[in-house]
């Protein structure tokens, strides 16, 4: 078990709202059509906000709600597939704004799998050395969607959020994890590739910014794979479904949630969604569901409940958490 | 101390290789300004080669000198500021590519601090739940250098390297360390900006592929920065500057190194250099220099050696590491 405690949560989304009905306005969609599959009636959208303001917005929520200063952070790790730069991170750029002078920071890439791939590797370096960090998902998915592609642009949204993680001798945190990758089925999920054209390369590889998706092998994947880890993190915990109080999942469709429900045998109230408020915003998303569910009260202090992550990699992880 | 054993190194840089000359055929300068300033006489290049790919021959060398299967390996890390795409990350291609299909796998955004965060965290894996697992500095650089601005053309390269890392029950593996990162000094080097283009997009952001560099506060930085993490880290382990067999660092400039080994007083034999011959490679640079020691016995089995990485973000890390 690796010990820690959410000292708290926080999530930010972009003011601009994009409903269904706008993006049928310029698009051969419906709001029926979107709904019925993937549960989604709006996303929120940025005008201007990078993907590091969002994040940056999360972690000074975090400071200001816990009263701490800056300067008390040993790590801050933002899990994110849209970035600003490839150098610096988005975590840097935080870490530079909020003055987090003694806290080390970088970005984990694993899409939709980013916010429990993160909260994985925080849990060891407080196991080991540091007392406290931030654990931050933040993205700006919109800037990677081909808004001119019905079958993508309709799922995705942009937001952040992040917990503020501390150690602690009490019997809470890491009960038990299952992370897997799937790098042979990568093709089915891709985004962002980036261009090489100078004149020593041979084929010259043109940027893509856009997701490139193969939905029903995702879906397929998902139904298949998230069960498969959320049983392995359960075994390893010496727990059953039963015991877990709340199933927080990443928010990517929720015929995909209620399937995987369905599965363990267990009542639709345990397994929360909001994909209907916000769309999929990859590593963002467990974050912002965590947080609603910890001011509404359904998640508490001396629950266990268990995290599941899953998409681009493709990836999956779940974790096993003690609060 | 997080206990581990470098099982194997290993590193690949592409055939290819570009020499100052070459350089000083379509561009203002000389091999003679470029070698007084930096050290290097030349660097190596893709022609059709992808992160991934060099990262794949890295997994793949380490395996079979290890005489290993891929699916002993419980994940890899891959640290990063070059990847082929923004999911699927460079660590799950070579995760599906080797057929790890019991690792995960994720990238690790801290540019050319990337080898060192990454061993950093790899070590907090293996200090709690996990085996085994493979740490990669991968990069191709030339993709994000503008070969027609010869102030940072002429400093970077292509290549990757690794280490097989294995728990053990000796009194080896990272005995300190000193992660810093300065975010409120992003700008002073910065790659990659993603564009954000969508009709939803207020004030739009250009792509823009290029390293950006302001070289004086660069170097500065390295020359007080990198002398205080591993002054920092030798506190923590209760050693001295002598008591390092070898300062094995990352090869940005032979000056900084010189000027690093003259502030610790120690003779210039113990900071080995390479970069004469591969330029500033970022995330690969330790791992090709330790590859290259390890080979010729300079490094070995009973030393302690100081890794050391600083640059994008900014950051700066120092592990202190008993072989």
């Amino acid at each position: 078990m690796e010990r820690f405690t959410i000292v708290e949560s926080a999530h930010v989304v972009p003011e601009r709202v994009v409903t269904n009905d706008e993006l049928a306005t310029f698009m051969d969609t419906s709001d029926e059509w979107i709904h019925s599959r993937t549960g989604i009636h709006q996303r929120h959208i940025v005008s201007n906000e990078s993907t590091s303001d969002l994040a940056t917005t999360v972690a000074e929520k975090l400071l200001a709600q816990a009263n701490l200063s800056a300067n008390q952070l040993d790590f801050i790790i933002v899990g994110t597939m849209s970035p600003d730069y490839l150098t610096p991170s988005v975590a840097q750029q935080v870490q530079g704004r909020i003055g987090a002078t003694n806290a080390f920071a970088f970005d984990l890439s694993a899409a939709c799998s980013g916010f429990v791939y993160t909260l994985s590797m925080a849990s060891k370096l407080l196991a080991t050395k540091y007392q406290r960090g931030l654990v931050i998902g933040a993205e700006v998915l919109s800037k990677l969607v081909d808004w001119e592609d019905r079958s993508t642009a309709v799922l995705f949204g942009d937001g952040a959020s992040g917990v503020l993680l501390q150690q602690t001798v009490e019997d809470t945190g890491l009960l038990a994890e299952a992370l897997k990758t799937y790098g042979d089925q990568s093709e089915f999920l891709t985004a962002g590739r980036q261009r090489n054209s100078n004149h020593f390369v041979g084929d010259i590889v043109a940027a893509d910014p856009y997701f490139h998706m193969n939905g029903r092998e995702v879906y397929n994947f998902a139904t298949r794979q998230v069960p498969a880890v959320l049983s392995q993190a359960l075994e390893t915990a010496q727990l059953t479904a039963n015991d877990i109080d709340v199933y927080v999942l990443h928010q990517a469709n929720a015929r995909i949630i209620a399937s995987i429900a369905k599965r363990f045998g267990q009542p639709i109230d345990k397994f929360p969604t909001n994909v209907v408020n916000y769309g999929n915003t990859s590593a963002a998303s467990i974050g912002i569901l965590l947080d609603e569910l910890r001011a509404t009260g359904v998640v508490h202090q001396g629950q266990k409940i268990a995290l599941a992550g899953f998409g681009g990699g493709l990836t999956a992880g779940a974790l096993i958490i003690q609060l």
